[in-house]
This record gives structure tokens, sequence and C-alpha cells, in this order.
């Protein structure tokens, strides 16, 4: 088993050594001589140790539209921007452009992404490739998919052959709107069979909202509960509009939700009820979505924004720094099912080294404080997944040719 | 004169040269070979140009205190620790404070910044020695002083003798509640008299609304007309809670907002009515507060901050990138009278040379929606201002020791 000693690393206010063996942390300072034994040994002096982000929600190819579609109404924009450029795009470009987002990811500090999107088999090569984690969806979306396309979907969730230590498959219903009833009921049980995750877009905008209603005489999230989606294995991104008995209903069946305020703000979608979810006990993560509503995929900007939200929807003391960064982390790990997101012993081996001479961490009253409100991604040295590194000293390894490759692509696509 | 020739910049998509002399752009494309001679010539492949961030409104120093007490209620917040920490900082703490802001917004590319704070003195001395420019208030809150401080205060006015071509004064009255009618209307005599720039606080908070209508029987902005602050030379920090009639007022007379989201979101003040301000014709731009309510001065977060907020309370295509960047550097140039913000022949050579290579503006679809939606600061290569480089491939001078003596002056202080 591969082990590493970050020596000399600052961890919550005291410098201390490291140990990790393997995948996970084995031993958070008092180490004793044997531990450095055959481990690579690593100076961290002037290094933080934090733990890093998980993207609970994204589309990661869609990099290759940031930019290409902005400002302008929902419908606008998918009809005439963003699907016609998605319906010119093959698996090959899924790979480029899932390569560009993990390089932005990991550059970022994020080292987990839950995706929903199309060829997934070019995304899951990529991730396997670049050393992070994802939970990759098997997409289900009635209308844009034949009848074919849905049986072939269940038969790649029942055969798992691209599955790996860092690679999950998770089912993904789009939507209530554009996934019917027969069709979630049969996604719910092969997540349950499989034991896999199910994720779902749920009340991101008012309209879905109203039109639910009108449908089904009840919210989408009332019509999760009808579905039998509802559960610990269930995982909804958006949640922007839900009421005091949607939350209820989630946290009692401990569903999770996961923010993405960016998005959320730019399509004009609403502000969350962050203080409201807080108060009912629910489990709330963080993602960015995608590229083309964000721009980018930095949970970073997520975390300060949620944060900040949460402040002006409820008091100046509502969702500390550290709370911040749990939903950003660790919260959203155990979405996932992973136990990542604290640098403990035990826990995965995943965590970013941060430069305590950046001048936005300084000066250090509170290190955490510093993190979420201050810094950027100008203070990530290095990141850590899965007991490797995927950075080192601000340099992931062939970056070049990856933003080279995706800008040819986004040309000829465009 | 000295002369730069910034070589195979990208500039609005085309690759071109740009002269400047002196402190003005001079040409942008067509040179001849003239132009070349006696001109340092700097290649700026791969790099394209784009205008800097001008802070219309912040408390410099105030980065000493960056993480010091967050997440708590105003009132707790400043009492119990903000006050107490100020009234230990001396002279000497203020220029290390400064310098470490200045640092701060250099490296996210601001070169301009509005300063209300303590010892002017320092903070003017080390805008020289750092190269940018800013527009330095000479600050009157009664209560916090005494009579003869008030009276020092108009005879450093008078004096103007440590102003510069980047260095310039300006009157700052605190707020409405923290300074009367009579002192009030001194200072729109003297900034009248000298030309200078009138800047406040203004319509901040609910509360100070509606103190305001009970002592007054108007609006923040209403008394500031009845005391004739309003004009051209007037810029109004926050202005979170507006009426109708506020901002009317406001535009007819050509006065100014200076939007600070992030701190009137973490400090629970509200969330400015970005699209009614756009509507009535106020000339808005932004700025950042300081380090303690935001917790950096990085104009980059205010303004995607801003353009998100917009479409938030507005539509899916309110304040588009273009108008977001105009906010945050022209806008706010303007609104200090200066001739900055355009990369453009004649205006102040300010600009920002950002990698086109850095994974965050890739693909490039649209580079202005890339740097407003998606950037960071790990996309800024170089800064210039006045036509000098302050910043070139990321390093200021002297910045390890800049915040080495931060680290060790806010312990001190602590």
């Amino acid at each position: 088993m591969s082990r590493i000693v970050l020596k000399s690393v600052m961890h919550k206010g005291e410098t201390c050594d490291v140990l990790i063996s393997g995948r996970r942390f084995s031993k958070i300072g008092g180490l004793k001589p044997k531990d450095y034994e055959k481990a690579r040994v690593v100076d961290c002096a002037g290094l933080a140790i934090l733990p890093p982000f998980y993207n609970g929600h994204c589309h990661a190819a869609m990099t290759l539209l940031r930019g290409y579609a902005d400002d302008m109404p929902l419908q606008e924009w998918l009809q005439n921007h963003i699907w016609p450029f998605e319906a010119k795009m093959k698996p090959k470009d899924i790979e480029i452009g899932s390569r560009l987002a993990i390089l932005e990811m990991i550059k970022s500090g994020t080292v987990f992404f839950s995706d929903m999107y199309w060829h997934r088999e070019q995304t899951m090569k990529v991730v396997k490739e670049m050393g992070i984690r994802a939970t990759i969806g098997v997409t289900f979306a009635q209308g844009l998919m034949s009848d074919e396309g849905i049986e072939a979907n269940f038969k790649f969730l029942a055969d798992r052959r691209l599955e790996s230590d860092r690679v999950k498959l998770a089912v993904m219903p789009h939507s209530p709107y554009m996934v019917g009833e027969e069709l979630f009921r049969r996604c719910v049980k092969v997540a349950e069979g499989e034991g896999m995750i199910l994720h779902t877009h749920l009340a991101e905008t008012k309209k879905e909202v109203s039109d639910c209603k009108k449908q089904h005489g009840c919210t989408p999230v009332e019509l999760m509960d009808r579905y039998g989606v509802l559960g610990g294995n269930f995982v909804a991104a958006h949640c922007v509009h839900l009421s005091d008995s949607d939350m209820a209903l989630m946290a009692e069946s401990c569903s999770a939700v996961i923010l993405n305020p960016c998005s959320n703000l730019k399509l004009c979608s609403g502000i969350p009820k962050i203080p409201k979810m807080l108060e009912s006990g629910l489990l709330v993560g963080i993602g960015t979505d995608g590229a083309s509503s964000n721009n980018n995929l930095d949970m970073h900007e997520e975390m300060k924004l949620a944060a900040l939200l949460a402040k002006a929807t409820g008091r100046a003391d509502t969702l500390p720094a550290e709370e911040a960064l749990r939903m950003a982390s660790f919260n959203t790990a155990i979405a996932y099912g992973l136990e990542g997101g604290l640098i403990s012993e035990g826990f995965l081996a995943d965590a970013l080294l941060v430069d305590l001479g950046n001048e936005r961490l300084n000066p250090c009253h509170n290190l955490v404080s510093n993190w979420v409100y201050s810094a950027d991604s100008s203070s990530i040295h290095s990141v850590i997944c899965n007991g490797e590194f995927v950075m080192e000293n601000r340099h992931v390894d062939g970056e070049e040719d990856i933003v080279r490759e995706a800008e040819l692509c986004a040309k000829r696509l465009a």
C-alpha cells in the first residue's frame, strides 16, 4: 500500500504531520518513526490542509458551451442555442469537454462530481484517467430518447462493467416533467436493487411547480413521494421552490438537496430558501450546474454565494463559514455515499493544500473564514484525491493540451 | 515620454499592437514603424487586453481585520469586535494594512480605489509607492471626532499638498446618521470649491431609512437633496434601499451609486434593486466595501455577483456581461472623474492582460462572457496603471514582505 507523509502541514491551527496509507488518512499528527519508512515525505511547510470540494450536480462536458449563449431568456437559450449545439456533439466531443471540466475542477479544488449528461462511457474514461472521483449518471429523458435508448440505459446499469473504486454509476431520471410515473418507478427499483444513488432536477423554477400542481395536483416533491422516490439514496438538484412541507418530507425521508445558487440566479430561477432548509434538518450540499449556466465549475464561488444568500435571506449569523465549507465538502460527499470531506483518520484521503502566504489568506485571524469568504483558486497549491496528488504545485499534467483540444473542438461545433 | 508597445495582444477578437505613450493609450492597432522606436516592446502573444477594475468604495486598511469577526449580528460585530480592534490601530498599522489591500487589489485586477478611512496620509503614501490610483477620503464622523479633528480635516483638504497625478483627495462625510446638516453643508461647499468628489454611505439598511423618515420626515436621498448634496460630484455607496423617486432624484442630478453586493448580503442589509436602477438611468458603479465585511477586495467577484443579482431580481437578460464589466470599470471610473475603464485611444493607459490559455477562459466563444462569468484572478497575467506595469507575469515586487508584515501587525493588534 502506497504511503505519503504530508510533513509540517497546518491543520486546525497546529503544524503536524499527516500520514496517508493507500486511499485513506491513517494518522493526523502523532506519527511514530516507523510511519515514515517507505513513505513519500512531502514538505508542506507554509501550506494548510483543508477538505476539498465535492460537486453535487453538474453537466461536465457542457464546458464546451461556456459563454456560447448568455444573457437571454430560458427558452430562447435552450431551443435556439444550447440544443442545436448539443445535437452536434459526438462521443469524442464529450470526452474532450469532460477533460476540460475535470481540469477546471481540479484547479479549483474539486475532487468529485456528480454528472448528468450523455455518452457516459466517455466521461467515465476521462475521470479514471485524471484521478478524481465521480458519480456518473445514466440519464433518462422521455421525448429526447427512444424506447430502445431507455432499454439500453437499463442494460448499461445492470452491467456496471465500467465502474471502479473512484467511478460509480447512478440512475438519473432528468426531472418529473421529462420522466413519467412508470419510468420513474422503474428507476427507483433499479437504484434500490443496485444500491445506487437516484438523482434528478427538482423544483428548479416556479413554472415547474405550478405546472406540476396543475397536472398532478401536488408539488414536485409530493409527486416524488407518491412515486416512492424519496429516501436515503435520493439526491435532488436545485430545489429552489420548496414549501415548508416539501422540506419536511425530504428531511424525514433522509433525501438530500444540492443547491446550485449561481445557476439559479443567472437563469432567473430564484433564490433558494437556505435558512428554512437548515431549520428543517435537510441534508444540504452544493453543486455548480453546467458551465453554460454558471459559467464555471468553481465550487468555491458556489460556497461563498450560498453563505451570502443564506445571510441575505436569513440573519447575519446564518450559515457561518465552517458550515458553508461543510456543505460544499462533507455534506455533498455523504449525500453521494462517500466517506469524504473531513480531514480525519479513517476518511478518504481527499484534500487541498492551500498556500498560507497567499495575500487573500492574510492576516490569518481565522483560516476557515479566510478560505470561505476571501480566497479564490489562486491560493490552491495542490490537490489530493484517493491518496494521490492530482495537482502538485498548481500544475496538472497535460493541462495545456487539454485546453487547446477543447478550444479546437468547440470551434468545430459552434 | 515613456512608450510601451503591447505586441500581438488580443483586443476585441483581433490580434493587434497597442501603443502607450506616457499615461495614455495613443494607438490601438495601426502602428507605424516609427511607433516602435524608443519603445519598450512587450510580447503579449496569448494574452488579451481588458479594462481593469475601479473599486468605487472601500476601507483599505481594514484588510487587517479580515476574518477577525464574522457571522454575527451587525451591532455585536461593530461594538464588540471591529471598533475595539480599530481603536488600537496606529498610523503605521494603516500603512501596513493599506499595503496589503493594494497588493490584493493589484493581483485581482484593480487599478483604482476610493477609500474612506482614517490616517489618510499613510494610505496616500502607499498608493504612490505601489503605482495605482486612489481617491482618498478625508472622513467626517461626528461623535467619533472632536471639533479640532473636524477643523484639521478642513485644513488638510484646503492644503492638498499630498495629492498627485494618481492620488486625489475627496470629502467623505460618513453618512447622514453620523454627520448633521451644518457639517454636511460645509462639506458640500468645500467639495464644490475644490472640485472634489463628495462620497458618503447612503441608504445601506432598512433601519437607516426608517430612522431617517422618523427623524427628518424624508428618505436619506431626499435629505441629501435638501442639504444640497446631490450633483455630478456626488457618489453614494450601498444605496440598497432606494425608492423609485430616490432613484429619479439621483439620476436627474447626475449623482452616482456604488453597489457593494457582497457586503450587503453578508451583513444581511438586503439585495440592491439593480434592474430598477438601470431603468432609472442612474450611473451605477461597483465597490467591494472593506475586508471585514466581504471579506476580500476582489472586484471580479462583485461584478459577477452584481450580474447574477440583477438577473435574479430582473430577467435572465438583465445586465449582460458587457454591461456588468462596464459597471465595474468605466462607470466607476467616470463616477470619480477618471477617463479610464475603456481600452480606447486617448483614455488612461490602465489595463489587464489576461491569459487566454487559462482553462476558465476556454473555449472562447465570447471572451467578455468568459471573463465576467467564468474567470477568477488566476487568469490575470499582468496589470497596467497609468502607462506602467504594476504587476508583470503574476508577480508584484515585494509581495512576500507585504504579506508577512501584515500578518505580524495583525497578530500584534488582535
